[in-house]
């Protein structure tokens, strides 16, 4: 199939990838043109100088970018995506933005007969690097299901969760449990550490029970060993936490431990540490 | 071996029974006399008036109460455990108490020539009912090696986290995790059901990633459902995080999570709803 991939970042590099490995046809875009020679120097596919001219005669049009501004930009105007797509084509959107930006980009693309999927992944670096992403997607279902089997190409999950804008709804439910189970592990580790405990055994001794987590298991002893210079940046994380809190804002959700730790990030980046990964979290609390 | 169990509240009255079950001549106490009527009732051993007579002849004695203080009111005094008890016998505690006061029993105890063991216990009701708790010690190498066979009778892990005052901090450690994990948990599922998703089907997806836990795979459902009837109390929870707030008062560890958690149980207890299960902290968010 002929499609497009606009955002060639940490994701969107080895996604574009998957899709070309899985026999489709891929023309990629991204706003620093270097990034999409390194890609075509390395896949089969060719580069295009804007969205629009990736877009030109794709059958679905992939993006995974930074916010909503940098969406809006890929999509909108002369240069944008949308500009070169036809109608009756498929735009699907893996990058974590707003619920609202997702709408609105919907229906703009709806009057050009250009059907949207809201599809933010989880999975990390090494999820789309290896293919097995997980991807939370809103839009109608028979979009979803012409859409899944080029995703298939680098997802272990693909699930519709509901109209369009819920993908984004979906992943921010994620983050919010995922920063509370880091800073609860931040806290217990700085606090073995603070009253004396051999940490690595008391993760041994209670990743058996209640407090077991994803993060207890995979994270804790990069947490203990003070290494963060890999994973998903704190800055991200906090630019997820800003887009549930001011959803949250609308729907008149209460997110008390989201707030705090929203500003937490806020902390580490004030301290010039929002580029480590989000479990520097601990940091805040071993060098405070 | 002849050992006493002091306290039959939901996890001292099956822990007892397994030690019954194991062989062990035991003779219980409880503060409510009625509690060990219904423990003889139902198992071989003997009840006692007081825990100084419960403890008379033991080779090791248990206990699992409430707090500090209920634990210096069984253990000192005429009527306690320590005036029963001879020399080079041994007193392992499975309350979760502070390690403050662990460390001021042990060092009573060791001028009659009594080992103390600081074992709290974490897997629940039906953990201990199944035999299957995981309990972390505090205390010597050696007197935890002679009461390790005896513990095994209920616990599937045993672990020596070091010196009296250990158990209980790794206790501390696993109830920050737990709280932390809950409430971001707590916080995503009403903001789904907030977002008009199907809060299950999120669970479902996220559940395979980086935002899972324990409490994600065994509690999302419950209260997803509303049920709260069952499971380890709220007020109960508080009382820990008094313990590990108290303790890092004076070890210098930073908790603004557990601070703010302490808090929402705080208002749990005040809407009468105190008694519910743990994850009740949604209901904060829900029905606010």
């Amino acid at each position: 199939m002929k499609v497009a991939f606009l955002g060639l970042g940490n994701m969107g590099f080895p996604m574009a990838g998957h899709l070309a490995a899985g026999g489709h046809a891929v023309t990629v875009y991204n706003r620093t043109r270097s990034k999409a020679e390194a890609w075509t120097a390395k896949h089969e596919g060719r580069a295009a100088e804007t969205p629009a001219e990736a877009a030109k005669g794709a059958e679905i049009v992939f993006a995974c970018v930074g916010n909503d501004d940098d969406l809006r930009q890929v999509v909108l105007g002369d240069a944008g995506a949308f500009a070169g797509m036809a109608s009756g084509t498929v735009f699907a959107d893996h990058s974590t933005v707003s619920a609202g930006v997702a709408r609105e980009l919907a229906a703009i693309g709806a009057d050009a007969g250009i059907a949207f999927l809201d599809a933010p992944i989880s999975g990390g670096q090494n999820g789309a690097e290896n293919g097995v992403l997980t991807v939370m997607v809103g839009g109608d279902d028979a979009v979803f299901e012409r859409a899944r089997p080029v995703i298939d190409c680098y997802a272990r999950a693909v699930t519709l969760m509901g109209p369009v804008g819920a993908g984004q709804l979906t992943k921010m439910v994620n983050q919010m449990c995922c920063v509370g189970v880091i800073q609860g592990l931040a806290e217990g580790l700085a606090f073995a550490e603070r009253a004396g405990l051999d940490a690595r055994r008391v993760v041994e001794v209670i990743s058996k029970g209640a407090a077991q987590s994803w993060q207890m298991d995979n994270r804790a002893g990069t947490m203990i060993e003070g290494s963060f210079d890999f994973g998903f940046a704190a800055d991200w994380m906090r630019k997820d936490l800003g887009i549930c809190l001011a959803e949250a804002r609308q729907n008149g959700a209460l997110l008390p431990l989201t707030a705090l730790i929203d500003q937490q990030f806020a902390r580490l980046r004030a301290r010039g540490e929002g580029r480590l990964d989000n479990t520097a979290l601990i940091r805040l609390l071993t060098k405070p």
